[in-house]
Parts: C-alpha cells; sequence; structure tokens
C-alpha cells in the first residue's frame, strides 16, 4: 500500500478543492466551477450521463456494485444538497454495513426485491422487504445495509441529502485500515485469531468498489 | 372558489401540524412523530409503498401525471431532508413551470426520453434532452418544467434537498388565484383579453394535481 | 440578445467570484474581500450611498423602479444574511410577480400606498394595501408583487433574510427566455396567439431594471 | 392522556416550544401560530401597522425612542429570518452601546444625519456619518451604538437577519443587573466609587427601553 | 432482550419530546423547558454536577468507563450546539471503534497518556499519543477509538459540536442487534462461526454503557 | 496605538484567508489547508499540543490567563464547529466581562473552584459557584464572566460550539477602542471624569491577552 491507487489519489486532490464547500445556503443559484465561466456551463453541466446503462460487475460478488454521482464526479451538484448512486444487485449478493457521514439516504427501488436494514443509536435493528417502486429513508449517520436475497437482480437508486455524502465502509473502515489487533480485540471481545481472519478478508481485497 | 377542495383543507392541517418542522440538525436520528413512540415504529414507518404501480391518468392531458412523497404523507422524512415525487409523462404531456421554494431537485429518467429546462435569475435558459438512466440538477428555487416531445412515455423520479419543497406551479399561482387584472395586464405588457384567455383556461379546471 | 447586456455580464464575472459564499455562519466578524486587508477596511466599506436621492425612471411605467444593495454591489454584506432594494412606484405602475429564490422579503412603506400580494403552495392568494409605515412580510421563496393603485408616488424598501436573494421575474422568465411554445401553450392552456402576445410583450422589452 | 384531543395536546407541546422555534429551513411557508388555522390568516396576519406615527418619547432623553417588530410581537416573521426596529432620535440622543445574540444589522437612515459606531473582535472601532438614504451593516454579534450628534431629528430602521435578534444593552447588562462589585472593580481596573457610580447611573432607571 | 432496558425506555421516550429540537439558530438566548417558566431557571439549571468525581467501573474492564453530559441529562443545552462525555480509562481499557451521526468531537486530555485514532471516508487510518493537556479532534460522522495502552490510569472529556451528538457503538451494532448471518458473513469475508463468535461476545454482555 | 502589535495584524492577516470558512455541513470530512495534500496530514495535524504546562502569567493579574485553542492556531478545526479556550485563575482574578458573538461555551472546572455568571437578554443574572469536575452552559452571545473569589488556583476549559467562537471584551471594546466621550457619557448616565477614569485604566494597559 506504499503506492496509491489513482482513485485515492483523485479523490485526495477531489479534498484540496472542495475545502471550502458547503451545501446550505448559496449565495447564488449554483457554483460555477473555479476558471470556468457561467455563459458558458450549458445543459450538459447540469447532467450527468454516468448512470446509462450501468450494469453489474460479476467480479464484485459476493457484493453490489455501485456508482456514484456526487461532487467528486457531477460538479453541477454543488453547494445543492442532493446527490445520488446507483445500485446493481444480483442475487445473493450484499451492500456491506456503512455509514454517510453526511446525509440521510432515500432508497427508491427500480426493480426487484431487496432487504434493507439500518440500526440507530439505541442500537434498534429495523429492517423491511423492499419491492419494485418503494421508497425507504435511512436517517443520516447511521450503520445500514443491503441484501438481495431473492431469485432476480435487483436495482435501486440512492438519493442523499448532501452533494457530498461521503461513505465509511465498515468492515474496510475496521479490519482494512490498520486498527491495532490489541484495539480490535478488546472491542469486539474476540480472539486475536477471530480478528485475523477479518483482518485477512480485506486484505484479501474482497471489498471492490461498492 | 367559496368552496374549499378537500385536498386543499388537507393541505392547510398539515401546514398547522408541520410548523416547527425543520430540516437542518436533528438533535434525535429521526422525528417520532407526535403520540407516538419510538419502539414502535417499525420498518414501515420508514417505508413509502405509494409509488408501486402508479400510472398516468389520461385526464391529466396535456400535463403530466405526478404523485409526491414528502412530509404530507411519509412522516419519516421529517427532518431528514429529502423527499421525491415520481412523475409519468405519456407523450406529448408537459410538466408546467413551476417553483420549489424550499429544495434543489435531482431528477432521475426511469423510462423514455423527457426535454427538461430551467430559467436561472439572470434570466438564462438552459435546457436538456434526457435519456434514460440520465441525472439533471435543478437549482434551489428556480423556475423549471419538463416536456415529452417523444413517441413514448417517459418516467422520472424527482429527488428534493428538503422533506418539504413545496411547489408553486405558476400557471396557476399567476391565472388561476385572484391577482388583479391590472396587475397582469401591466405586468405582462398585454391586453386585458390576453390575461382573460389565461385566467379562463385556468378556471376551466386545466390544471390537476401536477 | 447576441450581445451580452453588461449588467448581465457582470453579473455572470461576480457569480464567478462568490461561488463559495454563504450566508450562515461567518468564522470571523465579517468577510474581507479577495486581496485586501480589514485593516484598510474603515466605515466607508461598510456602507452603502446608493440609495441616495435615487427616483424613479419615467420611461420604466408602467413598472416600477428599483435599486439593489446586495452583494453584487456592497460587499461588507458577505456572509451576513441580510441585504435591501430600494423602489419607488410612481402612480399606475407594478412590480411584477416575481420570486426570490433565497429570502424572505420584509417591505417597509416610506411613503405613499401600495397594494401587495403573494400567493403560496396551496395557491392561496393573500393581499393588503399598505400605508407609510408599515411593514409586511413575504415569505421566502414565494411569487409575489406590488401595485401602486393610488394617486401618489410610493416608495418602500425591502429587506430580504439573504445578502443574495436573487429575483427571478416572471414574465420574462417565462416569456421572454426562450421556452418552447409548445410547453407554453399545453402548460397555460391557451392558444399559441395569446403565447405569442406575451412573448411578443416581452421582446418589445417592456420590462427595464425592476 | 385520554382526554386530551391530540390537536390539543399538540398544541400544549408546541406552545411552550414554538418561541424557541428556529429561523432556518422551515418546512412549509410560513409559521401558523399554534390554535390557528392557515385558512383564517389574511394579509392583516403578515402585516405590521405598529410602526405608523411612531414618535419620539421626551422623556427617553438623553437616550433615542426605539420600537421593534420582531417575534415578540409579529408572528408571521417566525421561521422566516428577518425583522425590524424603527428608532427615532432627536438631537444630541445615543442608542447605547448594545449586542444582537442572533443577527446582523442593516441600517437604512429615513431622515436627518446620525453616527454610528461598531467594535469588531480585534478591538477596532468603525464609525461612519450615515445620511438620510445610506445603508450601513453591523456583523453579527458586535458591539454597536448610534449618535445624532446633529441639529435635527434623525429616524432610521434596523433590519436583523433573525426574526429575534434580542438585544443585551450594555450600561444596563454591566452595570444595572447585580453583578458583583469585585468582578466589575478587577475587570474595568478602577474604583470602587466609580463602579458606583456607573451602577447609580443604571439603579436611577435613566435606561428606558432602547 | 425482549424486556427493555429503563435507560433504553428512557432513552426512547426523551426522543419523542425532542422531535422538534435544533441545534442551530435558536429564536431565543436559551430552550426553556416543556412546563417551566424561564424566571424559575437559575444557575443550577445552567450546571452539570455529575462528572464530579466520576470513576472508572472495574467491571467494564476491557472497556473503558464513560458518562456523557448532553439533551439526554442537562436540558439546558438544548439548541446550543454543543456537549460532552467524561471517559476513565485504566490501563489496558479500550473505547471501542464507534460514529457520533450528528457531531464532531474534540478530546481534551486531562491526565495519563492515551492512543487515539479515526478513519476517514478515504480508508485512512490517523492515530496519535496524546499526552495530558492535549487537544484532539475527529471529524463528524467518523469511525473513531481510543485505546490506553500505557501504565497509569487516563481521564479525558470530549466535547462535541451537538448538544446530541448520539453514539453507535459498532461491535454492538454490527454484531448485537441481530443484523442477519448471511448479510455479516457475505459483508466482511468470513466463515458463519467467525461471525458467530463475534455475535457471541456481544450476546455476553461484554459491553457495557460506553 | 499607531503602530500595530504584532499579534493584532496576525489576527488581520488570518481574517482574510478565512473569507469563506463556515463552520456547518462540509463537503468533506475535514478542510485540507490551502496548499496542502491530505496525505500529507497525519495524526499532528489534528492535535494541538499548545495546552500542555500552561500556566498563569502573574503579570496577568487581576486578570485571568488564558490560551487559545481555535482556527487561528488549530487549523483542523476547519468547518468542524468546535474549540476550546484554556484558563487559569489564580486566586482573586477575574475573566472580565465578554462575549463570544458566534458560539456557545460549555466550562469544565480541571481544578479549584470558581463562580460564573452571564446576563440574558431580558436583564437576568445568573450565576453559580463552579466546583471541579462542573460543567456549565454559557448560550450563544451572552455577556459573561468569570471570579476566582476563592483560595487556590482554579482552571477550566471552556469549549466552544464554533471553530471561531470570536470574542470581545468589554471593558476594552467600550472604554479602550476611541469611542467618543459624549456616546459613552450619555449611554452610562455618568459625568466625564468617571468616563476618564474607565478609558484611562484601558489606556494604562491593564488588559492582557485573556
Amino acid at each position: 500500500s506504499k503506492h496509491w491507487h489513482p482513485l485515492l489519489l483523485a479523490t485526495f486532490c477531489l479534498q484540496s478543492l472542495q475545502v471550502f464547500g458547503s451545501d446550505p445556503e448559496l449565495t447564488s443559484d449554483f457554483k460555477v466551477p473555479d476558471g470556468e465561466n457561467a455563459t458558458a456551463l450549458d445543459g450538459n453541466f447540469f447532467t450527468f450521463p454516468g448512470f446509462r446503462n450501468f450494469t453489474a460487475n460479476p467480479s464484485d460478488a459476493p457484493l453490489v456494485t455501485t456508482m456514484r454521482a456526487d461532487l467528486s464526479n457531477f460538479a453541477a451538484l454543488d453547494g445543492l444538497g442532493i446527490s445520488s448512486t446507483l445500485v446493481v444487485a444480483p442475487p445473493g449478493t450484499v451492500n456491506p454495513p456503512h455509514v454517510h457521514p453526511r446525509a440521510s439516504e432515500l432508497v427508491f427501488v427500480l426493480e426487484g426485491t431487496v432487504d434493507i436494514g439500518f440500526v440507530d443509536t439505541t442500537n434498534t435493528l429495523r429492517t423491511q422487504t423492499l419491492k419494485e417502486g418503494d421508497l425507504f429513508i435511512v436517517p443520516r449517520g447511521l450503520v445500514h445495509f443491503q441484501f438481495n436475497n431473492y431469485q432476480t437482480t435487483a436495482k435501486f437508486i440512492n438519493s442523499f441529502s448532501s452533494a457530498s455524502p461521503g461513505v465509511a465502509r465498515l468492515p474496510t473502515t475496521l479490519f482494512g485500515t490498520g486498527i491495532a489487533d490489541a484495539v480490535l480485540v478488546k472491542s469486539f471481545g474476540v480472539n486475536a485469531d477471530v480478528i485475523d481472519k477479518l483482518q485477512e478478508a480485506e486484505g484479501a481485497g474482497t471489498q471492490p468498489g461498492y
């Protein structure tokens, strides 16, 4: 991990450029990107065509395949308090437990059936089986996941209450970033070999870009 | 118009109940509705099934048919800064120019092709032809519209950066609410008979619940 | 309209410079303009003298004459959540229906009498005849207008809950920006010749800088 | 609680909370007061006529006479982020140094000439002589004052970026509320008899309702 | 877990009462609790004495002992955007990875030495060894933990940028709330017996009230 | 005061750099300082070690000695809505009445006993004697002070609901910045010689960097 993945580098660069961004209360209709002129921004600037014909990547299994449209690749969202992620979930795939630090998430099922769940700060798990056409709301900052436990592929689009919701994927966050074994052993109350297996799974790169 | 339409009355009642709602910065994970207990709120509370099998109402033509999922009918959204509207647009229908006073709108095309446009506060019109899978962002508070100028029905879901975006449909707002003729004649710079025709069109009830 | 009006160009330039502006929650007492030093900013920086001796422009009739003091010409307002517009309304003039996407408006009548009205998102029109000394509040993002239907000139100052409220003048927005005839015909439920007359009126430049 | 009608219960709960409502991000066009119905709110609800014919109270001298129009007496402002105070300043009167904890202030001079000043958090005093028609901005939370050091009465209207700016009048706050002498003596670095004189002045009730 | 723990019930009740609470932009100096009168609120209302003489609970080991002072037990914080938690960490104890959905956290070390770490949304772990007197900032919504890997007890006070930051303790959230085994197996990429061990550890109640 | 104190100059420079800063709603996990790269920011960036071994400066008496950790010297706080000040109060010292225009303050007593008080906008003074371990909340923008009227040194850490709360020290603000004598005489209702004594005390530089 001494060599930086291009995506990571891009993310860092982006972060530097966004340091003053803020979702609420623009003082203009929209944010003109640095170095550009409002007059040159036509309808294409406000359009994100990247979701067209998006399909599952089989090598992602057993995880879902996702694509985001947020401040990182759709500049017109800047300051407007909304963004989306498209998810394709073939049968048997999961979207692992994760957190969006800066947004609530409104799930809309485009096709298929999918199980969803979130855990609130009183440690209450709420789950639901969503069918095509259903909306489901996940409150800001709470741990949630999706699971296609059905026979056909599910597709859903998640909309967020921020142009840059961020995502902390918990399996990676906890077991793939180098948190000391002693912390994990004591925190999860299990033996070091259990922690080792969790870290190996992450190290083996089973986590694609969900 | 001395008799109140039931929908209007419902809206007023709703308004009274919502007067303290506020999108930003909850101090709890979500808002428990008045008189209810968090423990009794299961996954159904966080689910809106009303969009399933939603179809166009032919009598709405030449306008689109829409259904909202916001604070008025999906209580779990309260304070979470997001909501959605589903729109079905048969060939030739329009979603007339309107404004959402409290939200930006992120359009996602579910099927078909649709033209969209918005006008910013410099009087610049930006338009785009959206295809299935496209996202388009309309900044907060700006006048915008959609038009299915194509051969097949279009469907799109609009997500908003507020649980209660509100909507001011401009044809109705301007010509169907009783603004004095003198104001309209002078504002639009046309003769009274032109204003009359616009008011008649609204009075004739050609505006369904878009 | 191929040649850009200097005011429009100025607006665009301004927009580029303001892209990170935000009304709420400064982390300094005020915003020092880019390239300036706080020590050099004396009382003049916090003063806007442009409203002195402001008078009606007769050629604006039948519309009112207005002047704004906002982020575009009074830099000290940046981030402070407030701005103003001065309006002079000779007898018979109107301030056409318009929307401020980013602010509520508090009207204070300096002299004369003026009718005011706004339409909320339940399509309810509320009107009032304001006398000298009256305050009237227009909630954020709603369509509103003023009309001096009296014998003497009226003057009022409108204060806004944003340093950059923005304004979308609806006659221009709808009929002077190039929205396709088909959209307007279907939206307003009138024949193309009615729409033509509305568009001609805008094209004829009857809308000054209100 | 079986005897409470849900609406009454809501009324009770909300009553105490209402005054603490929050300026930003309503989820309705405006706030309907507790126990009222939106349909019954006509133009009068949105109008504050209290400033008509407001005049200086001679017994206020050497202080200005003021009247506020904020959440305390103009309910329609609730949640809309703006309010106003009218000030009449006969020759020789001052508006003593004070702070608005929740708002910036935009001063508009209606008649006469007045000196204004504020001190920022770097201890820099900025002053200006304002003439009729001038606007002056005082950033949020800073100490400021006005002084009519001229021959004719001045009138100005102050608009605030909150429906409830609050005011802490410093002479009263410091010397009229019972802060212990020892604290004041050490804070201001003067003898107890100097503090006594300041406290006597406040105790003598020379501070009217400015 | 069919019987509700009194603390959990209290939390739920609280949630119902807080549903309109909001950290930003009060319209009063502070929030008077429902049914109380501002005049009766003396200095005690603004004081939280619960941290006096707070000590570690040995039975919490290997976890730290914590006490919160937030909206749930210190009503005066309501709407003021700040709260605190006191933590006592005997040698060898950890504060397991957790998330505060509604706040950043500023750690101040009162005594001893403690290791801290957080993982951002680019999966970068940042750690630091904090000594007495050090401050450390954990950005909003990110996974973080503390570990006293030293010979003496550490104490630190964490301040939050919300009166109600909330906390999702990840070991409990993930393995103690009933998330389906299939979801966890696929998400963490390990065998069911590894997941079983993690769930058993939680079920065995090794997680005190940190 | 014609020569600028280096601290003042530094403050001004800082102000220029901060002009776009905003506490709420980052669109990234944290703000990367201009010209830096997120990858190079390790745990040290998120740590403020300046409070270690901080002690009272005897020459500050009769005032307390303070050190701030905010946006001016701890860049990682930018946008995260929190900061702190450490205060050491030897017996008999006071923290003079002051205002933080942009934050509430949560006081935590580290050692000793200290009297605290604040005055709300209804001119009500609330005081409390705080002991080691106590928390006390001062609502945003209100005048407050501390006084160690006891035999041993007190230490407390004040946390703020903004990364840049700002401070207006009222003795200096009122009597050390050049506000005209006439304004002060009339505002405080005392003779010019009383005002002179207050101004001399400030001019004599008895106000250190509290």
